[in-house]
């Protein structure tokens, strides 16, 4: 074969296992299981990447840089700020497939694979990280334009943005009903919603 | 051995396994790891619960009916209302071990093993239904009685709460730091605030 064709079909088989471990988990998918569904042998896993584990931590790479780089989009625009923090949020409105049924790979491997494995933890870690620098910095521009009140605490806003990203990940590979994502996705723009300035429009609370 | 001691010994390594599955989670715990780990060998688990899976689903009715029942205390309360969900809410501040650590096991398996497995989704979605009735429960009580604002939507109070309770689950499993942690608590804690009546006194939004 042709070695672009070689290198097209390996990014193909990537791909599909990338998909594998957002579906099944880590743990839950074997050695056969990736061979059966992507045609990746044990022998090229082993040969390329020289464990299932690291294979794994190329993907979350993969994944990072990929979803997660499209997603991150409205905040990383040069002066993001408010617009775009609500933005970023909406987005969890009219999730594209297969997101919008199996939740975050990043969100899921910091549950079931971070706590037992330090690489795992440092790649999730440097990602929620980058998601909570991000709104900080979105916000710090909100805040110094006025759109929202000058005693907002970036801090404060950060960790609860980074935390209602975790839940609503989480509530959406959960088996909640879909009208309950939708209110709780509502909550939590009407909570940041009422950090504009009071005289500033509605605020509404929850 | 009398029976007794044997019931109290089978109670003892059913409340281990319970336990190992909490740290690892499903996948990642073998028949072997069980053994090793409880003294529960392959032909006590097959005979008595029939597989893996009825041994796990066992562990999270014995879980729900231990862990999480003390924890819903504030909301099974009669006539739980405002301070109750506030007081439900403010456990997260100094959860004891090992949920301080390890988070909650039905929130893990939500993530894990409730997409794939549909009498474990089953398990799931009853905790979340009754986590979602008793904080609505607690909601309408406070409405009735003037502690939150009459136009609250209590459906919205439930399912944002029911939200937020599995995104604080998710970040105490997480690599977040925990200062960070208790900061998005704060945020979940003055959003609730914010339903208190406007003359009723402090209004905080984030």
């Amino acid at each position: 074969m042709p070695r672009i064709h070689r290198d097209v079909e390996t990014e193909r088989r990537l791909d599909r296992a990338m998909q594998v471990f957002w579906a099944r988990g880590y743990y839950d998918t074997s050695i056969e299981t990736l061979r059966a569904r992507t045609g990746l042998h044990r022998a090229a896993i082993y040969g390329r990447f020289g464990s299932k584990r690291k294979l794994f931590e190329t993907l979350l790479g993969r994944y990072r840089a990929t979803y997660i780089a499209r997603w991150f989009a409205p905040l990383e625009a040069p002066d993001a700020a408010f617009a775009e923090l609500e933005a970023f949020f909406r987005q969890f409105r009219d999730l594209p497939p297969p997101a919008a049924r199996l939740g975050c790979l990043m969100c899921l491997t910091s549950s079931e694979v971070a706590p037992h494995v330090p690489s795992v933890e440092r790649i999730v870690s440097r990602y929620l990280d980058d998601l909570r620098f991000l709104i900080r910095a979105a916000c710090v521009n909100a805040r110094d334009r006025g759109e929202i009140r000058a005693a907002t605490d970036p801090d404060l806003v950060a960790d609860y943005s980074v935390g209602a990203v975790l839940g609503l990940w989480a509530v959406v590979r959960s088996p909640m009903p879909r009208d309950a994502i939708a209110r709780y996705l509502n909550g939590v723009l009407r909570s940041l919603g009422s950090l504009r300035p009071v005289g500033g429009g509605d605020v509404r609370s929850l």
